[in-house]
């Protein structure tokens, strides 16, 4: 291993993440979205809205050999996912500048795909993967937005998935004085489907 | 590996574990305490209040070869425990039937310890845990009443360590007719305390 | 005053209604329910999906003098409802055994109208309210699964209203011995629109 | 009625009042720390560490004529207090300034104690109210602190009190573009005791 994390498990805290003025997934809710996709060794990996690269470098740590695709359509996030890979010594890790679905086209099929944003086209995306995903692939998708949950769910059902849904909401303890302040962050929708054959979850 | 989870990442189904009436962490929960946890090859890990072993197997799953230590006072975890662990096949995971912190003493000194449920004795344990904790090593408490937490802090800042503290409040959906009723399951606080030196996490 | 509530403001505890088995909204998210409605004397007021009866019950304790219309299909409910009535000896709360919307057509219109249920006419029933609401009348939907909120949202910008949205998650305390174990409650989405000009909200 | 607010129900959006850089409790705790409360017209309220004066502003609106006294020790809150009162037209709140519990000898004693704000001296206050407070008198403590809530609860057992504890998460939604971001807004435990004999809600 050559990269910066000593350890196996995810959950890389936000503070070893260059951020701009992107947004992130914060801690908490990378670590447990990692978790969500069940990552193996070997596996192709795609991330849809990529945007600070947080979630791809997490998972490039995780498979190791096999390839992670961090596909994000604004130059500004492009940039920061390179100064991030770079930071962590990642050399699976591919970067797109372009638009999904259209510049998923020449990617190899995805084992696993994480959707952080959809630039409005979360339904073609998933159309595309019912055809792309592997046999026993799975899609996790984050959503921050009231909107998201319910057109991503009504969608993935239509295309005979059955997902698995957690909202998670988290509140962090900020250090005043002599006492620590809950602070809330905003709650995420981590949605989970399989392709085909019995869920290992039963 | 010989164990059923064919995947690297931890967060397995709730529905892969042996519960009985004894209250167990979940999957989300759980997925993100072996992360704050930061596991590595090699590490010894004690769980005090193991319950269910949930964590334990988990923890065991992750750590491969170096053992894992499920500490719990209740004959029936210690039974469920025994399921959980043949369940999978685990081979590196010691099941001690006692109460800590005195059934702590001949066990050799852990760079991780889980506190999951402590019978009231937090703070000897926590006090015992500055002496026994190797340098750098972690202890992640999960605080389920409103009285842990405060009294959980107080003690590690009173010891010299600089607690990080997240609030992790979850919800399920559950399929109903064509619609999800999301359910809400019980907060937990995730206090993480590392020993010595500075914080990879800055 | 006739009825049992001593107090001048909302939020009964939920041990002073007759429940069955019927889901009923819990006295935190009530409380707020109601305060979304923003309520007056005078005004007359729709619970459409009823269900137990406890918005109904606390809105006509508001209002006091004009009449709240209680709307529920099943006949269990109609019952408990009933139940709740007489217990708190209100005699400005109409019940109506009915389906939304066919059942509102001889109500006189509304300035406050609560959807808790909508039998899965919630876009037909907000059509008709676009019509039957008063001017500065206030609609206030509970939601609890993950479709609901963004269909309720979208149709109602689609009919011009600019909805007010909050998500509340409540957990409460259970003491059990000499502790207090937090359970969560289900998180309830709360959306408010008001009809036409300026919101005293700005 | 001479105040801008033209309900009876508490929970005035927050944009009605002059926060400066003070924290100031949001709408949705706002309501339900009133509906907590259980106001009553005739009552005599003290509001501890008023901050703003907006839970000042809301009980004075509720109780109409008889007497709110919002406490506070900095002199950028009573600033602040005194214009949101003279902004509300309210003539039955009285402003103290100075720290509890020596600035509360002088005053009636009260029917309703809010506490928000303690600086520090919380044990010392709550000690003081199980004398002064009357009987039937409700405290509600809002905190916003890791350490707040097992203290308070840890005095208020040891003072004979049964409180009731709900800790409230909330999200509003943001509109941007044409969806909707949820953000999270700080969790607060909102702690209730009632002095002496059966309360009303068993």
């Amino acid at each position: 291993m050559t990269h910066k994390w000593p350890y196996i498990t995810p959950g890389l805290p936000d503070e070893m993440f260059i951020r701009g003025n992107v947004p992130m997934t914060k801690e908490e809710v990378r670590a447990l979205t990692i978790a969500k996709a069940r990552l193996a060794h070997g596996q192709t990996v795609w991330d849809i809205g990529a945007g600070t690269g947080s979630l791809s470098v997490e998972a490039a740590i995780q498979v190791a050999d096999s390839k992670v695709y961090a596909i994000e359509r604004l130059a500004e996030g492009i940039d920061l996912i390179k100064q991030n890979r770079d930071n962590f010594s990642l050399t699976n890790l591919e970067i797109i500048h372009g638009k999904a679905p259209e510049a998923l086209n020449g990617l190899p099929d995805p084992d696993r795909v994480f959707i952080g944003g959809s630039g409005g086209q979360l339904k073609d995306i998933l159309e595309l993967l019912s055809d792309r995903l592997k046999p026993g692939g799975r899609i996790i998708i984050n959503a921050v937005t009231l909107e998201t949950p319910g057109r991503a769910v009504d969608t993935l059902i239509r295309l005979n998935y059955k997902p698995d849904i957690s909202q998670i909401f988290v509140a962090r303890a900020l250090s005043i004085s002599n006492m620590h302040l809950m602070q809330g962050l905003n709650p995420v929708y981590i949605i989970t489907a399989e392709k085909g054959g019995d869920n290992i979850a039963g």
